[in-house]
């Protein structure tokens, strides 16, 4: 296929330009029975949607998804759920200026020499405004990982620019304006941005997920890891660079004898694998980290060329994130959720028959 | 699938165990007409195989590859090939302690609880032994690709635990046990590993690798973008835990007008986003760095448990790499070269009608 | 994937049920820089939708189809194109009486012991109403391939229940109530129907599709071969039974002799192949027959169980088709564009450094 | 994919050409646990394999199927199975003048012009000598299902050439030189190849295959349907020119009242369904037929041109099948256990949590 699927059994597909009339998914493959509603979506689609604070775009798009098919009297069906947002708050005349320019770092240039063509407006299909319907579909895989397995998936912004987060305090998270979990710092953050803003700069950041309570035996061995498809699904979001499974790069300098992860019968006793070995899940935690660039379009003027290969100036205006980091976490925490539920699905179909007198041990001695 | 399969028009399916009769795969959606022999896959298979220096595993395995069919005259045919790598020393009774037990770090546990068997003999499926047919099939897509575009992809040991590569010597590379690019360093490298395997310990490693000439357009927007196909590719190879793409996890600390890649007719002034632009190859160098985690098979008693639950020291006899990095250059190379492959066909089949007047720009100014 | 998804370059993926809000797809793998609009898609709707004709079910929509991406000032971006068609004629009330039962013939019974749940509305997903989706993404493929290959898809039917046509009259096709290609036959299949339509019983039909101008070359050796696609295909299409390619059935029969299509210069001397040798496209015409079952939703009382395992009479009220078949020409015929633009695309991708210097032969001598 | 591998979960992946070293492939996607020996998979070989009689091929091939993975101490380990067939008895010699000749209703002239180049040696990739794989891999499936679900398959040959079956004793097939379940028409047929022989002609032939106990529930909505996947599996196989599903083409003349299959405590009264509603699996016998075309290979001159377009004379020598239908009935089981296989683990992916306290009906009252 044409790159717009994601997942084998739990497969989303979706559509949708920045300055389009709607985005839309179809996410098939969820199993029956279970109920299911848009309010059970909104949640996410809210903590995600633009304009909530002055440190993101201030485009309003209140993100109301709509479930046109696949649930039937509050209930899965087995059929393909079709999603829907409408695009509200588009001001495209912004962008005229750029219809014939290459925004640095942005997907301009490439677009142009891949398709001839491309919708300028807003970034058109590349633009971030697409991830709308990854949380949307994410939200689904999360109630069924929640309920049918008790899997809680949680992410929260580890650092920005200089500034990181010390300390883990799950309960400031959904309070803060940037999803950070260390309160000591949230004033330095609002002060950052707030010189950013006024600098015409942006910055990047760092996002940490957790996926708890997943049992042993999610992943396939060699090309579709559970870590393979998660460095995929994360890479796939919009300015990801780095993704890290556990200890990540600090392997590189590790010894055997720190890295691994040693078992007793109360637990493992450190997570240096980030809940993974052999690309299939342990049971403990699944740690995930990703870096993201700062955002492209900038306020700042930078040297570029046209479509004719003519230097040009380019200032970006229209509405942007300074950190598309500060919006990232609820993808994340989505993009986990499908790689999860789609290998809850495959795990079941291959190994049905398997049982083992095997303990499980906790993820955590 | 089940994950043995990577790729969706150059697609290789692989198979085989450490102890088992032989490794094979099946490289299916090779264009016609190109000439290809064993010979052509078999400088590959030589730069990874076991044995060639004292710093990797004393097994010796000649790694010859067959070609099974796909070719005529010397030619390929359109039609699959079959690769075959038969297993000739094999020494399975060093195994038999741990029949019953769960090496730290190892997919012992996994595989356990994910399949109620498994073959133990040499890790089996999980054995980085896989990584020879990976590196088979490369060489057919590294060929193709610097036939048909120029493309040139070679990777290096950038760090080896605590010592890093602080210059790039390109032709050092094929003559160090290492993969090291630094020849200064390579005493060192020697000593430390020397120390490592007396100790009985592992180490990590940092591997990079670059594709250059690959023209702008390859990657399909949204999943599979040029850089989540990377990243699914390189986090699929054996003890990997980190990715990053250009500028990676630095890209947390940069303000835009720092990462931004400015465009000029001469070319683009630097390369944070390592060659790709939402998800699409700009033309410049590709630039993929990974992280691999020292090998957890240790002459150094651990902690953990065995089958029945019960509480054991492990110690791993058995031939083994102290650091899987020395030899993971030639695997990161090849499974960048089946990315590059895929895109670049499906590149062709949906953009064979594109063109622009536009000039495309040189990599670097 | 949960198959709602056909296709693997140009991938269809369509949600929704009967009496849901809405129908929808997503294209994906388009190419760009193709001059599209709502009205290139509206004409073949048209031909398919219901309520036409005192022959079709009465219930009346309008089948307008909203293209909601993937389309920039007229032109195909590349980027996914999503499709929706609202529903606007539901009358869900006459079907509150089968919420329990299982109609004969219907999917009520296999989706009821799959999902244990159903959509009993106008059939839910089940319903052929369905393929009003594949009929609008057939027609950005037909558009494609008449404007890039020159390729002509056109279909007819063949036979009504003990109705046949005798006569091939391509220009009456499109003015008949039916398909039908033999004026002669026209009043007969009116009085026909009428009288069916009376007796409130249903009838099977035979649709032929064919494909002329089709290059040599399209469609992959052993088990893509274009053939098993166009089989595949037609055979997802609600109440086919039957399919053939060329001779088909009349092969049983038919001595090596008989059935070998003869090559001269001038031409191909028979085509009992229907254009298609090794599951490769001959440049033939393309020749495709099926089987419709007739109707299942009867007004004539028949023998049933409830979801109980209770014995009941089923009579089903509710709107429907005598004669599927009769609207089924459109949407045949949008199942074979798919399948060839789908094997165009994967066509160029692996073979587009292919040239011979063999001269094609005309399809006919 | 460049279509070499069939099924989403079970997948089968093959390669081999007819006068190369060997044939093999690689099932991915077996449960793990089930036993698993060459044994198991040589029985149906034996069957399909050439030159048992003097109605076949006389190229005598062993076809030996080895093991080379995913079994281990005679279990299935859920990693990939590779299965090889060495070939034997090539006699390429004979094949030296058809170099530069299409063979009328061979693939020569299509992989021509679409490869550009081709292995004419018996063939090459087009030659049924693929085939072997398919009933190894099948033979993996079956011996599942059987297992697993009490699934029995079995074909058939319900007509050669004139000479219909017209009882079906099941304890006559493998007696029979043909398959044929009738003994009353064994030395009709017996005769009727010798005369065939003589003449140097080929006749066509119909199979029939059966699977009974698939419990209700196999199989996706819309165009990955039960009947849609079997459509797609046995017109891969090659000569296949029709496929029907239970009452097939006669469906076109039947009214509803005579199709529709009542359903009753006892079970279902009829099956023009063939087992099969809205593309799901009704647990009743899933009926499959299919027609062959005659081998097109045969020692009575025909008009054909060459690579330059002259015009020539092709006679074939070589050995061959003079009615490939003969051999086909294993083929065929094995290709409709590999779509069951393939949706009973899609199955219960998705339908794991359903459960329904509506009575299953008998298949037939």
């Amino acid at each position: 296929m044409s790159g717009n699927s994601f997942g084998k059994l739990f497969t989303v597909t979706s559509f949708g330009e920045s300055h389009g009339p709607a985005l839309g998914c179809i996410v098939d493959g969820c199993p029956p029975g279970i109920s299911l509603s848009e309010a059970d979506l909104q949640g996410d689609l809210d903590r995600r949607k633009p304009g909530k604070t002055r440190h993101e775009t201030q485009r309003r798009e209140p993100d109301q998804v709509r479930i046109l098919s696949g649930v039937f009297e509050g209930k899965t069906t087995g059929t393909p759920i079709g999603l829907l947002i409408e695009n509200i708050d588009q001001r495209s005349k912004d962008y005229g200026n750029i219809m014939h320019q290459f925004r640095p770092a942005h997907a301009d240039y490439t677009y142009h020499h891949k398709y001839g063509i491309r919708d300028y407006r807003g970034g058109g299909r590349s633009s971030a405004r697409e991830t709308a319907m990854r949380v949307a579909a994410g939200g689904i895989a999360k109630k069924y990982l929640r309920e049918q397995y008790g899997i809680e998936i949680q992410g929260y912004m580890a650092q920005l620019g200089p500034i990181k987060a010390e300390t883990l305090d799950w309960s400031h998270i959904d309070q803060s304006a940037f999803f950070n979990p260390d309160p000591a710092i949230e004033s330095q953050l609002e002060n950052y941005m707030d010189a950013l803003r006024k600098e015409g700069n942006s910055i990047g950041a760092r996002i940490n997920v957790v996926a708890r309570h997943v049992p042993p035996g999610f992943g396939e061995p060699v090309f579709d890891r559970l870590d393979a498809d998660i460095a995929h699904a994360m890479m796939s979001i919009n300015a990801v660079k780095g993704i890290e499974i556990g200890a990540g790069f600090d392997s590189v300098a590790q010894k055997g004898t720190e890295h691994r992860d040693e078992l007793t019968p109360e637990g493992f006793l450190s997570n240096n694998a980030g809940g993974i070995l052999g690309g299939i899940s342990s049971g403990q935690d699944i740690l995930v980290s990703m870096a993201l660039k700062p955002t492209s379009s900038l306020r700042i003027p930078g040297r570029s060329i046209d479509t004719q290969g003519e230097v040009i100036e380019v200032v970006t205006k229209g509405r942007h994130d300074p950190c598309v980091g500060i919006r990232a976490t609820p993808i994340a925490e989505a993009m986990l959720a499908l790689v999860l539920m789609d290998h809850a699905l495959r795990h079941r179909a291959q190994n049905a028959e398997v049982s083992v007198n095997t303990p499980i041990i906790p993820a955590q001695a």
